[in-house]
């Protein structure tokens, strides 16, 4: 099965890089300093939570393609109203704050992991970060992509079938020679149903301790393993 | 002027890669493979030769935009047809003959300076290649690039302004804040047009031995340099 895979391209926000840590990170050294007082981990889930809603529009068609960028900046506003906090922080400032986004820290087997992959596949990130923002991240995390792929290529967001269609195109692969890595069932399920193949390892701390969800595989994935340097154990080389 | 630049995009093909040298030794091998009678270097500058005219209709919008790959493959079949060598090529050993574009070597100042100019700036390839053959290409030649623009993203085909204005977009830059390094100073026309800053440096011997274009800065371009590792001297670090 895994001699006609050419390509592995990954989820990000999550399954490489640890969103929730450095988000929280960012917001709790902008409230320190404004003098802000509320659970910066809370603001981080919120802001998140804000982020499906948002491409739901643009997936169902009542929006046209903005970038994730575009859509974290508006999520922020949203979050600063309902939580009270709009006084505090100026355009400019959440300007800054929405670049978070960009230094995301990576789980620790992720460096070394998509290494030892690359040696042997091409890979790039399938997410639905831009281009603008995987290229910052790869820059800040040390993530040794050899393409980005995913949401800008397709101009929607996953879990629609064209992003997966569309990211194997410019790899200039097919479906069937590509495998989507995420530690999310329901991508891999949308990666499946779209030809490619699957490989599955949970970040059981995605959501913080008391995650219920995505800690093991719900689906005949191709590939399951305990974490990226499994994954990477299987099927990369040095 | 150099403060405000945050991106490098780069041409490639001559800039980057010695594109002549590298078809040369692939025709090579197949022709003495084959016991085919024709001077290889000659056949390279044919099949190059097809490369305008091949855009120039996509640009004039004669036809949809397709992938460089798609038009070296078709340019491939035209220079076999005007030489007299079809009937030695399967399609099987055209489609491999095509992967040679995907193998050229770097000048032997790319990879350094690249790795120096990526210490200080977001550095991409701004081709008529897509992304699929780039990221193919850095990987062969050991290209560091944090990104890969260029035609695959403005689905067309440079100089089209749209190609510079698209590819740093992508990078979530404004044109001011992006340079646009070509061995070809009608390159740097079209980008300067579009706003962007230009480096220059030649590349004299991309055209072979009795190259008479592009020996020197036909513009008033931001930055000219002997070489890439002129130009990585001035602007990069380490």
């Amino acid at each position: 099965m895994t001699a006609e895979i050419k390509a592995m391209i990954f989820d990000v926000f999550g399954t490489v890089v640890d969103w929730r840590g450095g988000v929280t990170v960012a917001c709790s050294q902008v409230f320190q300093r404004k003098q802000i007082d509320f659970d910066p981990f809370a603001f981080a889930d919120l802001w998140r939570g804000e982020y499906q809603p948002a491409m739901e529009r643009i997936r169902t068609g009542g929006r046209g393609y903005v970038s994730l960028d575009i859509l974290h900046r508006e999520n922020l506003d949203r979050v600063l109203e309902k939580t009270g906090l709009s006084a505090h922080l100026t355009a400019s400032e959440r300007d800054t704050l929405n670049h978070a986004w960009e230094r995301l820290p990576p789980w620790p087997d992720s460096g070394a992991s998509l290494k030892a992959l690359r040696q042997r596949f091409l890979i790039a990130p399938c997410s639905n970060g831009s281009i603008a923002l995987m290229a910052r991240l790869a820059k800040f995390a040390g993530l040794p992509w050899d393409a980005i792929v995913g949401a800008d290529i397709a101009r929607d967001y996953k879990p629609q079938r064209q992003v997966y269609l569309a990211s194997c195109a410019a790899l200039g692969f097919d479906p069937h020679e590509v495998m989507m890595v995420a530690a999310h069932n329901d991508d891999l399920e949308a990666a499946a149903a779209a030809g490619l193949k699957t490989g599955f390892f949970p970040r059981p701390s995605e959501y913080g301790p008391g995650q219920t969800t995505d800690l093991s595989a719900s689906g005949n994935w191709d590939i399951c393993a305990q974490d990226m340097a499994g994954l990477a154990a299987v099927l990369g080389s040095d």
